[in-house]
């Protein structure tokens, strides 16, 4: 029942996972053979193969049926156990996060946007659109809206090369908590320009309201990513369930 | 501090919102004018506008802008705070949950499901296939595999009428955690006509891999949703950050 007698299976599965989302083993590379997987790891082809089964089941081995197997590109997913920033999770997933500015200004709130931030109709607020890229690829566009005593801030920083979250901490109003709302919806003719897609193509749309310690909103943005490219990843348990799970082997 | 100090506009907004969610105001009702919601709440313009523009911003309040507000027709979203199956979510929503069944039946797993699954490439499992309703209204697709030693047991009931989840804890069996995937994808021929959508709209998919309390995977689904009907909720906090939120008011 220890760690050390988990299936070798496992053990496989894991130490090549950690290859290829290290970068060691790159996209596209041949993986190697059975025979000297066998070799590598002292053990039969039943257990190297589950290994790859898992490993093509999450996306990591791709071909097979004739081809040769090789190492897939693997679509990173977001855990939404903690509220963290784009920074924080392109960072955490090895990949250098980068940011285009489209509109930082000041304008009316939309009247859906003043009811989510508690605002009067008609308040003003400090709007940020920004594309946001995955080691140069554009993966996702957020329009943003901050109540102006906390989005003034935002004039006084490159949105393009600094952390909007980190500056908000940074003069004492952080985001501490949100709620996302999670559905899909169809590029739009700006969505698909922004990210060099078509228009129609489905989008994986996160709405989010942040709000600050004392649960006054500050924010609420709406992120469409190109699906291909983001998941969000949630673990969750049924009600009354112990939370330790002991895993049998 | 206390609750009955909270503001008026979110008391007025939370009374509204409940009228609309117990379907006492049907969607396409009109609203009463602002006058008359002053007069019932013995308060002043500013608050029921403030409820009206938070009601708008969820969904409950629709129109506007020369014509007259009406009851919108509200998304519902499923928190995944816990792992419900979709009967229960669909009770708690005060709606009629309903099924078709499409396929149920003993197959070789499919080389990416049995890595899920901890099975051996080709071995069998049981797919159950199902349409998912509520209200009438095809909202979901639903394609589960389940582990053999489990699945056999689905063979004994109704899918049609039958909760899944609840004959397998009475089996004792229960799905106790679960891993979501959350993305969009394009609806294919096949959901398209099950769904009655067009081919290419946007859905939202959740891959699932449900687990016993032992931890081991016994179900992998994977449920596409008409991104019309349905959303995922998910509320979390940054690192760190107190569980308690205080609300000042």
């Amino acid at each position: 029942m220890a760690l050390t007698t988990a299936p070798v299976a496992q053990r496989v599965r894991a130490v090549l996972r950690d290859r290829i989302e290290r970068g060691e083993w790159p996209a596209g590379m041949a993986l190697p053979s059975e025979a000297a997987l066998c070799r590598e790891f002292g053990t039969s082809r039943g257990p190297v193969r589950r290994a790859l089964s898992g490993l093509r089941a999450d996306g990591y081995v791709v071909g097979g049926r004739g081809r040769p197997p090789v190492v897939g590109r693997v679509v990173p997913s977001q855990s939404l156990a903690e509220f963290r920033s784009f920074t924080e999770w392109a960072r955490a997933e090895g990949k250098t996060p980068g940011t285009r500015t489209l509109v930082l200004e000041r304008r009316a709130a939309a009247s859906s946007v003043a009811g989510l931030l508690e605002l009067d109709e008609g308040a003003v607020v400090v709007d940020l659109v920004r594309v946001r890229l995955l080691d140069d690829v554009p993966i996702m566009i957020e329009r943003a809206s901050f109540v102006p005593d906390v989005g003034r801030y935002l004039f006084g920083i490159d949105t393009d090369t600094c952390s909007v979250s980190a500056e908000l901490a940074r003069h004492g109003v952080p985001l501490v908590s949100a709620r996302h709302t999670i559905d899909a919806v169809s590029a739009n003719r700006l969505d698909a320009e922004a990210l060099g897609i078509a228009a129609g193509a489905p989008l994986l749309r996160e709405r989010r309201l942040s709000k600050d310690a004392s649960g006054r909103p500050l924010e609420h943005a709406e992120a469409r990513y190109r699906s291909e490219f983001a998941a969000f990843r949630v673990d969750n348990r049924v009600p009354g369930a112990s939370p330790i799970e002991v895993r049998a082997s």
